[in-house]
């Protein structure tokens, strides 16, 4: 059997209270759902919610399926044992595994549980889903975790992308595809040609299906994110042709929406609830014509909330591995690349670690990470003995090794202002020594055996 | 009776492994008991510890006293209920117990437990207490936490600081009194005058002791820092008078280290692990000749660990009070001021939120944090959303709210360069609004009735 969502949340349900919490007191589509989940947040606590009533709705709903970093590490099948010697070994896995390519896996409908209920025709109502509301100035609810399916007219290579979805109504869907990113260049494509855009949005699969859909790895235009998701998966994506259009989803997806865009005929959707944790304004965006959903037996509903740091988490690995691959070609001594902040939405910072060898490398590093990544606003640079993953080592750093003199420097622009602060000891001055435990009692010391 | 040590422990031991736990292993003095606290430092862990078997000493000795700052909300009697509804509660106690200003108590030596049992003459072993070396170049242990009296020969006016104290032999140690610290000034004073300074160091008594004389609280030279310990404890300091010098010592405390010092003869000390996580060079300081040592029949020694962020947690609601003030001073919506980096040592980062209505009172109010406190390198002024007592909050503030070419100032200066950053919401600009959840159904959704 392949890797879903299911199989993942057996996972996590093993793995106790930290990873995997249910609620079954009846939830109402309205805010409680992502209240639940800022609150959990507030206390530190980001396991995954698995909702078994929505009002409104048969299917369950389950979120915080990227919570926390340890979480991707989750679902790149690392345990919370091996990560308590270093996270480091998160983003070594995801860069091991990205470059193991693989092509899908046609498997006939009948063996897609994504295809055992058909809806079609008048019958198709996405009310019927527990598609929420996350916030107040969102005009309603919205799928925000729907993965979507097109195809190059030109090449016939699919896209996938993840992009916000305002619910329209039982059988329209908005469709937020930004102009310069893939899927928008290819809705533009339709345009030119006069022809419909057919889709397909699948959603609730594997967590690693949406980190590789995210990862907004610098693909060209005619690489398929499928076989990325295979590459993270560990194994084929299995896939199925869709009902009504010509198009590749995953057999083992738990929901597909299958429809049509006129990409000549714009609606608006927003204001929305963005990931930075701010209001984005109203924004021009195709409109989905639903043309079936499909789904199986007992599909369970993949939600994910807009303003927490699982918004920013999913493509997380990905941003980290091209920040990685940039640095570590300016510097090669790079020790470890981390985005941040920890614990918040709004992940704009990045913190790079070395082990300095020239006085000018930590200029090189910064900018070789905020030039690599598009949100990237402020680039903190560190020596190797600051743990990246650790925020206030980090500020700790900064505290006690940065001179705002020397070592800030300011990248302005219109549109984003980009910042480096060099938080590395001057290797061409006298510096106090760093205070470290003594290594023999560390690592004879076990705090299990005097507590 | 008083508050004393053994009365805090109690308490904390009323509050569970969290706040208390117990070593009944036997430790050794070199680098063991530190390497516990920091264990659990990087776990997360904030505990007092108290360690019932030091090797070469029949003495308990307890640790962490001052290990996070909730456990200052404890020492000042809040109870971590309280303080979970925000830790502002704090500082607010601390201000408004400094203004009790309480004069000593003096009772008889019968009455006071530090005289239980008095060592003089050649009886006087301070090999005996587990005084503990700390880090791999300090030349060797150090008392780190006891509390120096003198008295200033002018005025009579006794002065308590809390200096590091190199153990130099069975009755000499050193006494590291910076020259324009008062202590300092007051030796100076002596060796003007010709006469020895007697002093006589105590140890081991309720926290809010050492948080009043650590407090760096802009005392006069005719201030008594006692007075500020009865208004921390919320009660008079009972006093009695020392054995072999003429001073006033806490009758409650645990241990008193008499002695007389030539302040026309410098030693020297160190290198030593300093609270910022670095070496101290090594510095000329004095020498205390003990002439006697004063105890309770069950004495219990206090340690601290240097390079944890408790040395810095012991004076920092001093700080915090000060910085405070001074910011209320130049801009009075303040809304709250912390000093960072949390869990860790090496505060030197002031957080201050406000709820702007001016666009340069974030420069009035960093200028003023900054210039009020001694030791901090960077502010960083947010708005009053912002919760300065969590850092995550802060890093996300300057994540989407700095613009590095319009908001940070730096003053540079030869031996201290200041750094000024302003992570605040311009209010002469459009700026995108912040999302929130919804009010209502945060305050009707209570985590334990879902979960």
């Amino acid at each position: 059997m392949g890797k879903d969502l299911r199989q993942f949340l057996q996972v996590v349900k093993r793995l106790g209270a930290n990873y995997y919490v249910e609620v079954n007191r009846l939830l109402k589509p309205k805010y409680e759902v992502p209240v639940l989940q800022h609150k959990l947040a507030k206390k530190g606590c980001f396991p995954v919610v698995y909702c078994s009533k929505i009002e409104g709705s048969k299917l369950p709903l389950v979120t915080n399926l990227f919570a926390s970093y340890e979480m991707l590490g989750v679902a790149l099948g690392i345990t919370p044992e091996r990560m308590k010697l270093g996270q480091d070994v998160i983003l070594k896995e995801y860069r091991g595994r990205q470059e193991e390519i693989k092509p899908t896996k046609q498997v006939p409908a009948a063996e897609a549980p994504v295809r055992e209920i058909i809806i079609q025709g008048k019958d198709v109502n996405l009310e019927r889903l527990p598609i929420i509301h996350h916030a107040e100035l969102n005009p309603g609810p919205y799928v925000t975790i729907g993965m979507t399916v097109s195809k190059d007219p030109d090449t016939g290579i699919p896209n996938v992308g993840i992009y916000r979805m305002e619910l329209k109504g039982k059988d329209r869907i908005a469709c937020m595809m930004i102009p310069n990113h893939h899927g928008g260049k290819i809705g533009q494509r339709y345009a030119e040609l006069g022809k419909p855009m057919e889709v397909v949005t699948f959603l609730g699969h594997h967590p690693a299906v949406a980190m590789a859909v995210a990862a907004g790895r610098p693909l060209k235009m005619d690489e398929n994110e499928f076989e990325l998701v295979g590459a993270l998966l560990g194994e084929p994506l299995e896939v199925t042709q869709a009902v009504t259009v010509d198009l590749p989803v995953p057999a083992h997806a738990e929901i597909a929406i299958e429809g049509i865009i006129d990409p000549t005929k714009m609606g608006t959707e927003g204001p929305f609830s963005e990931g930075a944790g701010y209001y984005g304004e109203e924004r021009p965006c195709y409109i989905i014509q639903v043309t079936a959903i499909t789904m199986r037996r007992d599909a369970i509903y993949h939600d994910l909330y807009p303003i927490h740091q699982e918004h920013n988490l999913v493509g997380q690995l990905g941003r980290e591995a091209n920040i990685y691959d940039a640095v570590k070609r300016a510097v090669p001594n790079v020790k470890a690349v981390h985005v941040g902040p920890d614990r918040q939405c709004g992940k704009l910072l990045i913190y790079v670690s070395l082990k300095k060898q020239a006085e000018e490398e930590t200029k090189q590093a910064g900018l070789a990470a905020l030039s690599s990544d598009e949100g990237g606003r402020m680039a903190v640079v560190v020596d190797e003995d600051i743990d990246v993953y650790d925020e206030s080592e980090v500020w700790w750093a900064i505290a006690t090794r940065m001179r705002g003199d020397l070592d800030i420097s300011v990248h302005p622009g219109s549109m984003l202002t980009k910042t480096l602060i060099d938080a590395t000891i001057p290797l061409d001055k006298p510096f106090p020594r760093r205070v470290t435990p003594p290594k023999d009692t560390w690592d004879s010391m076990k705090l299990e055996d005097y507590l």
